[in-house]
């Protein structure tokens, strides 16, 4: 079993698009992750679910988010200000998380090793430089690892 | 909308149980993570998905990935011997997570700011050293930001 037979697809979105997409993709689809990719559709980096919602805080609720109390705005309207009209580009950490990415002739010890590095819930499977093939989720992962 | 009203059941692990079965309650259920509790069922800490991996390999494996290709043994074979009879204490990270807990009287913000610092999927509702109210997740603090 090969990270090729793993790899199924996962919603992505480009780093073009506007960040509220994003937010919304995650939220509608339950999904632990989104892959960002690049204009000409390769993969770029993983966007937590997490890490949306950074983009859409003001920087002093990360600091202190006590602070977040004293706030007099519904949060949904926050939200969507601070996100704005800003691209996904816009909005990603600095630094960039380093893509997970195997290849697709990657071993299931492979793909768990890139997973727990990264901390990251889902690989990306692509030849470097191409489109990907699919992704491979922690879930997915899990039930190969236990079920055998 | 407060926290104490957001906050639903999560599934939970003692921090004495063995190691293996919150790897099988993470994969079975689909979990982003597990809350870890004490022995007085007080939430110590929150353990991501990828960190049950992470328990699971050997040291050289995160270290360079690549090295996980040459082991000449199953994957899920690795996994339980790896895991063992240790319990979820003798696995987790040090240095162990800040737990991401807010107060029943949160406020919708609060609860982001607190979610996005840990960049953890799950945040716990309890009042300090108690027992704890439940929990909220990414997607339902998003669906509620997105929905207003």
């Amino acid at each position: 079993m090969l990270a090729r037979d793993l790899a199924a697809p996962f919603p992505s979105i480009r780093r073009d698009a506007p960040a509220i997409e994003a937010a919304r993709l995650l939220a509608g689809q339950n999904l632990p992750a989104l892959i960002v990719l690049d204009e000409r559709d390769r993969p770029f980096t993983v966007l937590p679910g997490p890490d949306v919602l950074r983009m859409a805080l003001p920087r002093y609720c990360l600091d202190d988010p006590a602070l977040a109390r004293v706030i007099d705005e519904a949060a949904a309207d926050l939200f969507l200000r601070e996100l704005g009209d800003r691209t996904v580009a816009q909005c990603l950490p600095t630094p960039l998380r380093e893509l997970p990415v195997v290849s697709p002739d990657a071993t299931v010890l492979e793909i768990a090793s890139v997973m727990a590095r990264a901390r990251n819930p889902l690989v990306v499977v692509a030849t470097r430089g191409t489109p990907m093939l699919g992704a491979i989720t922690l879930d997915a992962l899990m039930d190969r690892m236990l079920d055998a």
